[in-house]
């Protein structure tokens, strides 16, 4: 073994180390940090993120590519030492073209547009942020120029979540979606809505919790190396393959958000468990992209979890744990209740069909204000004519129109378009499995998973981020990014449950 | 302000965010991480360790120290820079000494140990560990002698934990300690024993929790800036000023054990959560000893938490919550029980009178291994026969015996005699409190700790670590280390409770 590849493993093993240090101080942080606590703690996250910064952009890094590029080509590209050196030059090389300056403007910009909303959505005063949000976009431009030869302003920050796609690719791609959605959309929702009721009953919290954790692990979901913990904003967080945490939120009063938010965050939770633990502490650990981590949650949590054959197995034992709220309801009713198709506002409570319209409303505003044809200021503006034009309606305040979603507010631009790349690439990874193990539906319907997890953990989970999502693609469908399975998914299930 | 001085504030600051990174990761290690997080943790942990290490050690701190001798002088001894500046200089002097491939063997040699000691506890077999046990004493021998001109070897690794205390103080101070408590522990124990069967009834788990959180509150703990999680070894850790933690273990069968716990740890946690909010991110914030922070918690759990004053206050609220196993418990029975004075094998679970005996035999043997008057293989006897001479009975087992204690396994050496230099010293500032203050007594009988809590906030806690144990008995007593309170506070105490 190269005495420099040995180097770069124990550099790049450090700043691996530390990012997964800055995930537990992360998951404390939302889960059990009492409010003394905050202050502090943000220092303490940006001091551990300025010490990795200053490792990935040492010299030293430099140096040890440049003498490992005839031992990466010797190994191969499949072969764990290649690709822990393709991923260090992809992030040395890409680190250092930003001056260390710009990187704390950025941040200090970024934590403080975030202060600003966290004060401005309470108040629904948009110009309590619009500064701040204006001087991250110009940060956001200032960064994209460091990339030059970029087609789009926004392709460099897309490639830091879906490494490899570029903001045409993505247009090209969502605009032929968005032809096919609107249709679909407007013919469901002229159509006698379906009733969900029921689910807005008084549901006991611990019993939610309990059902939801006996479903994720039938799903496969390792309690031995995971657990479960309530936060306000739910999200999954991995410190090592073997520690891989969910977390979710209750309503006693609505029963979807803590089942299919289990559902999904367990289906990152999945991925992150099933990677090849020879891969643990290394920068092959973790999830590929954006786009797939998002794939694996919706595959779990929609083509799974919202499906009748899943609900046939399930819906019993969640009668029966339920049954003053459900006892009268049958399971095609539940069944279209936990489907509903409607024209809302919120993105986080959209459901699959309209899901993707506020996606694309989204990212369209973000490749616009990078390449300056729109103004932050003109943002709420455009935001509800937007929504008004796709989904019937012009939301009633800021708070639940432009500012919704952190994501802009802290640091995610060139985010968004993961959740619909995921929704498209959950189809065609499904349709593989399905291809290749056609018993996978029938299993379902017993509540059975392994073969399914297993198809999951052999062709995307076990690579960690060995492959980028085009080449995940390519190796089990042959093919590139396609919406025609997820239209055809999406058509067949809402065909059944509307006049389509 | 000194440029110097702002950029040393900053490098130690990082140190010190890197220290409340890793006692983050500490907590979440013994709280809540899945078991297949642990091998992961120890390496992240060991990463962190290692950065802060090189950060101590880098040459660039050791300019600005030599730049900033005038700038420590004009701003006095007391001054908040002339303290950051002072404890940076003790840390780089000490830390530079030592050659970093010392450190790291040590640190290996350390965790080996540990694992070692996890094999052979259950297996009751010290042949397992001794090995390493040798290796790593023969390394802090090596430690001491990268400090030339120290009095005993184990005076550098005293010096850690009780900085200013060398063996030959503590060993003069604890044979006079040790000259007084031998006589009365034989007269105590040769008398009829104290029944404490009534604690060793069933008390509901929850229930016991509920009690010691009102009791500490009372003490003024702030849930706010804390709070408190079961761990199977109960401890504090401290990541902030305003997030400070405590742990605890119930026993379903020994209402002690989560009782007593609580309030020791409280002791140890408004300790930290007292320090003056100006010192938080820099080297001062903390506890300045080992021996100062078991005199806080000694102080709450035995002189506050075990007086008759005090449980006049809250025996009837505990009966109240315990009527079937207390009802027919009158209280002086219940405070002779809680105070019960026992020969035992169990430094952990000795009671006040006995409790130094154990640490003082430690201490005596960590000299002697460090001068090579005695050898690890020896250990196992010499315990057992000081064990027989000093209360009464050997040890069944050696994992009854020698490795009872996770400290020198784990690398905790010179640290045993803080524990009965926190018994002493708690006496000596409780009585300075009490000279201040002679309310407090009657306002403990009150359930009313403000007062005492406030003399301590005032006189101890608010200054971290920005004087030492023997600066701060001077300040508070005028005068150094003395054991004349400590024995007048025990012979009043079990004069009472026995025929002394």
């Amino acid at each position: 073994m190269e005495k420099a590849y040995r180097e770069l493993c124990e550099r790049t093993g450090e700043i691996v180390d530390l990012g997964s240090a800055t995930a537990v101080l992360g998951w404390d942080q939302q889960v059990y940090m009492p409010p003394g606590g905050a202050e502090a703690r943000g220092r303490q996250m940006a001091t551990l993120g300025k010490l990795a910064h200053e490792m990935i952009i040492n010299p030293r890094n430099g140096v040890l590519l440049n003498q490992l590029v005839k031992f990466e080509k010797s190994r191969g590209y499949d072969s764990k030492e290649a690709t822990i050196i393709r991923l260090s030059r992809r992030g040395y090389e890409k680190a250092v073209k930003v001056p260390p300056e710009h990187t704390s403007k950025m941040s200090k910009a970024q934590s403080e547009c975030f202060e600003a909303w966290l004060r401005a959505r309470p108040a629904n005063d948009f110009t309590l942020v619009r500064a701040k949000l204006e001087k991250s976009f110009a940060l956001y431009r200032e960064y994209s120029d460091f990339f030059p030869g970029h087609q789009h302003p926004l392709d460099p920050l897309i490639d830091n979540n879906d490494y490899g796609m570029r903001a045409s690719d993505i247009r090209k791609i969502f605009s032929e979606l968005r032809r096919k959605l609107v249709p679909m959309v407007e013919a469901i929702t002229g159509q006698e809505p379906a009733d969900d009721s029921f689910l807005k009953k008084k549901y006991d919290g611990p019993k939610q919790l309990e059902f939801g954790k006996s479903v994720v692990q039938d799903f496969g979901y390792d309690f031995e190396r995971g657990r479960q913990d309530m936060a306000a904003h739910p999200f999954t967080t991995s410190f090592t393959v073997g520690d891989v945490r969910i977390t979710t939120r209750i309503h006693e009063n609505y029963l979807g958000s803590a089942l299919f938010g289990t559902l999904h965050e367990a289906g990152h939770a999945m991925y992150e468990q099933g990677c090849d633990p020879d891969f643990d502490g290394t920068l092959i650990r973790g999830g590929t992209s954006i786009g797939v981590h998002e794939s694996q949650s919706r595959l779990w949590e929609n083509i799974v979890g919202r499906s009748m054959p899943f609900w046939k197995h399930y819906y019993p034992a969640l009668r029966e744990q339920f049954p003053k709220q459900l006892g009268k309801v049958p399971l095609d009713r539940f069944y279209r209740g936990i489907n509903k198709v409607q024209k809302s506002l919120i993105r986080v409570e959209a459901d699959e069909v309209t899901y993707n319209l506020h996606v694309m409303m989204r990212f369209d505003f973000e490749c616009d204000l990078l390449a300056e044809k729109m103004s932050v200021s003109e943002l709420p503006d455009a935001w509800n004519d937007r929504m008004e034009a796709d989904l019937g309606f012009r939301p009633p305040t800021d708070a639940n129109g432009v500012m919704q979603d952190i994501h802009w507010y802290s640091g995610a631009v060139g985010y968004f378009q993961g959740y619909s790349l995921g929704n498209i690439m959950s189809a065609q990874f499904y349709n593989a499995a399905l291809k290749a193990h056609p018993e996978i539906a029938t299993e379902i319907g017993r509540g059975k998973f392994g073969t399914l997890h297993g198809w999951l953990r052999d062709n995307i989970y076990r690579h960690g981020s060995k492959y980028t999502a085009n080449e995940l693609l390519e190796r089990t469908t042959g093919g590139g990014l396609d919406i025609g399975p997820y239209m055809k998914y999406l058509k067949t299930k809402y065909g059944e449950l509307y006049d389509l």
